[in-house]
């Protein structure tokens, strides 16, 4: 039965964020025998390959190159991963795009949505792409909406109502993001770190986001309940909530 | 060991607050066996109780009258219920009371901690009442603050970092309440519709608060992720997390 | 004179969408004896017709339903009601359908505008519609915008300022809906009643806005200023006004 | 009956508060012959006579001309003044004055509240006086709350719940001050005029406020619905409503 | 070398935007001997012509009537002007327009950049055109954003990250415009009046912003830090920083 | 002439806070021959203590520790500091209390002011530390207001309206704290670090502060302006200004 079985869905603008923002969460889910499915929406060829042009590559050496490196990224994190080559810098939003994704979500049928916040006075790309995977997830539930060929009836079910969570932009405060769940991801850190490692051109962002999880860790831990034991180096990832927890306990 | 077993702490304002907000998630506690202490700071004798005065009653008799509905109330739903008979309308902050309240924290280990939303723009109480349980909360993690008469060391131990949730408030937006946790309580409905008889001069509320069960409970079913098989008929509370969540799984 | 006498517009994203959320205003309008027009963007014939989906009816016999539906629910309403079939699920903004609108408001000149809230995380349509019929109340007022067929001078006058209202979504915290108004439609409410009944497809939603009805009746009789002498079951649905209330009279 | 009568309760800090924020709306209420009624907390003899001060006057004296101007100023708007004489900078929230506010609110049986907004980071004593207005309207509603002298029952009937409109603060945007109600005080104007000229220390302050009623007037025609035929010299007064409007008709 | 010289971009969406909402803050630059760009998305020919219109005047009689007034009030302010001419009423973004504005960028190195804010519920147009500058901002910072025929590489160096500013919507509350940053401009002042009187059709709105000017000077006072020596006459415009301030001292 | 000369006043909650979040700021001032002033309202002798309490401190030798401790970190920074002593976990806000600032403002005559912001979930003590501080410098302005000993006339000198910056809290997302200031304190840093080791208690602060202000630094070199030849290892202080800045050229 289609949606019972974990499955996790990355909504990706560019194709190095999942790994800087996310590479935790989905390493913890592959750790746990769970399917996790990566979809860039664009390669990041324009706004976020500045070495590669000055280094005179064309557009698609720079798409290939970082193509390669998102594929042993989540290769790394256990991970599939697909792109849709949408063009980024800017990253538009298009009825095809969006089709295209409601394809991949009822393929996918996903129980947990990750994907950009909605705003970031930074890097328009990163809303316009959460914006998209948003809007995707409300159609792929819709039983009147086609197949991005227009075909009917759809190939795949229909999804359900999978909780969606922001990860953390790159500078928080500034785009209006406040965690309201912070995951523990001290187990799953050393696949984190490999699969950052898989990205050479941004050595600099491997010690940044390593700060960044000993810092969420500490807010882990600050904010966990009484006697979870947990060790002094947990590590941490922040996500923002978008729909309201369903629970039958709270905790 | 303190603070491993499940434990609730409901502080409620007045002495019927827990019944309509937060007796479906009292009772589901209960009911899986769990501790639950409710911490009534006013029995609501002047602000809720027009009816009594009405008749002619005295203070102290419509205290009495507010104290054994509660406790009824409270003990349909399986928890234990202490009143801090703190005054009402106003209920003002005191170091007194929250001193108060930092024993009950102590003594009752809390794993869980309900109270009311901090804003309320028809009842001052409601949110006078939360902010003596948040303050009490933050003073009984701390060693260095002493038991209520001055004594030291702490007759209990210090608290942890429970969680705290706000119940929802008579008139959710205007007290800018945005619920981000809908608890299913299909099966302590029973329960919470026992404890309300309990309270039979708000007879009114009865089908008020029934129907607002079913609301939250719609808003369940529209939230919960794919294939959960929820029945036609859950019934629901909102709740808001004022604490981010700290999980190790994203679900 | 063109504006003086009252006439009331509703833009709604889809066919049903009026009825359940604005049914009473635009019934107590009628009752008034004034003229109310509610203009549908489209049928909702992908997104809010899953059970004839599943039936296997084709597209456009769900139309078909949709507008018969909408059609009757006017009349019983005492409206009148216009199509303009400009597709569903995603309703996307298009110049197109902002010039039709265009012409609507100059034909129509309202002077009280109703339409959906900005935010609705649950469905795309609906802000998306608002959007349109704020930036055609706008274009509407200027005397340099052409009609929509590009022609000039306008066929129809520049329309003045007219207040817009957000009626209620259908979860209202999640769309950060704060309701400004409180209507009492405690008269009109058997005219909602019947415009409800003429939506089978719906049933359970005939309940679910009936208890809807009686909470927002409950909140009107709260607000209310001393006096009024409400009945007991007085009706309600809430509104969020946009502008600021022009008025000479505090009350 | 009481409380059928139009009756305006405006609540001041200080004793030029009322005049410059709130003068149209008095003069426009008793123009229509109804009641208004201005309580002043303190005289703002600390914190709004710096004149005074620097000429050497004593505290008494200062009290004593402050009295007497905002007297001559409420006669000239056609009101009735009363002063608490609660002491400002700091204007500090007690019971007793809390207390004192609820036998007002119960004598006057007020249909409409002014008063200061709830934020204003340039003078504290405002909000605080907001603050005891709003928790004095609660407490008065309540057939349990006693007389300010600890006598029961209570002297006069106990309140409704009478819509409440923050005045405009000196620095609105910085007081998060959001107007929702543009008030026309064209006919008022030339009264508002007259009680401005009773605070001669502040003379600066006349052609201040005169250029505001301009500004908001303005804004008035701006929101205004179609046709209203509003004069080119609208003036206007802005407000913002605490509590939603209740009304049957949408306008 | 680019960009170290100081050079100021204003974005507009009409033609007379800048002169009334930031002709202080252009002509402040000028008269420091600083380069200033103003560039108009459109003339406001639709939306912001009405008296010409009803003259019977065609479009491009209108646009070079807007053209001529603009530029002649650039002169006044001692600022160069360049029109994209991309129409208004509605101002749409579109991928054109965007990437003539990264040119823009590129060509004028701004130091500081200018703009509407990004809410105006009276004025689709003004958000748009923000929303188009920040948007190209961002663009024309990355080496791998080609110029606007398509070429590469880029005519112009990229830019560094220049602040932003939004000036004064003329609702500013109704906009959400909250001012971060206070402008004295009494010594631009007489510059700002030259340019207004360039601008005939809009008499009414010299006094206004005079008027406006005066008032948020009155600010500039209230906020300045001690002994600042401000003239009594301190003419001021409000800006709200969208970005953080960058320095090295707290002042 | 009183208030020319640049003067810093630090008001921290606890002996320790200012260390932390406005070392750099402080060390700059003074590295740049500027007074400044730290004045810790409690010692953080409950609250923040923990490891002497364990040790079995008693509450004056817990004092004297973190006495010595701040003294020798303000000196570290060059900084003078003063204790009110009094208490903490909680610090209530009290008119003694104020009024003592009242003296220091007066005092102390600052052109800049530094304190927690205002909101902050996991320590009560910081904001209403941050309360007292704004109200003092509003008192301290009128010249109504008496010294703290009630004597009159005052015995400093009134001040004016000092910028006031709000610095870091523990969790900044979760105490809404957004950053409109980014503080280069690279040169400052050694100095920091320097006061920081006068905190043996905490020494794991050390590096997580380190690890901050190289975070804070990364946001500096992002949102500079062009060209400023900012250095790789740009280490910052993030600030929230709470009044407009005051200017006379946008930067």
């Amino acid at each position: 039965m289609p949606g019972t079985a974990p499955s996790l869905l990355v909504v990706s603008a560019h194709a190095g964020d999942f790994v800087w923002r996310a590479g935790g969460a989905i390493a913890a889910a592959t750790l746990r025998g769970e399917r996790a499915t990566v979809v860039c929406i664009s390669y990041g060829e324009r706004g976020e390959s500045a070495s590669q042009w000055m280094q005179g590559k064309t557009l698609d050496e720079i798409k290939d190159i970082r193509r390669d490196e998102a594929s042993a990224a989540a290769s790394a994190l256990g991970a599939d991963i697909e792109f849709l080559d949408a063009g980024d810098y800017p990253l538009r939003e298009t009825p095809e795009t969006v089709a295209a994704l409601v394809d991949v979500y009822r393929r996918v049928q996903p129980t947990v949505v990750l994907t950009h916040p909605l705003s970031d006075p930074y890097n328009g790309d990163h809303p316009a792409a959460a914006q998209m995977a948003l809007q995707a997830r409300v159609l792929a539930q819709a039983i009147g909406v086609a197949n991005s060929d227009g075909s009917y009836p759809t190939t795949d079910e229909i999804i359900g109502a999978p909780p969606v969570f922001f990860f953390e932009p790159h500078q928080p405060e500034q785009s209006d993001f406040k965690p309201n769940v912070l995951l523990d991801i001290t187990a799953a850190f050393p696949l984190k770190q490999r699969a950052m490692q898989c990205l050479p051109a941004q050595k600099h962002m491997w010690d940044y986001y390593t700060s960044l999880a000993v810092r969420r860790g500490v807010q882990v831990k600050r904010n966990a309940g009484p006697n979870l034991g947990l060790p002094v180096e947990t590590m941490g990832e922040a996500y923002q909530r978008y729909y309201p927890q369903v629970t039958d306990v709270l905790a």
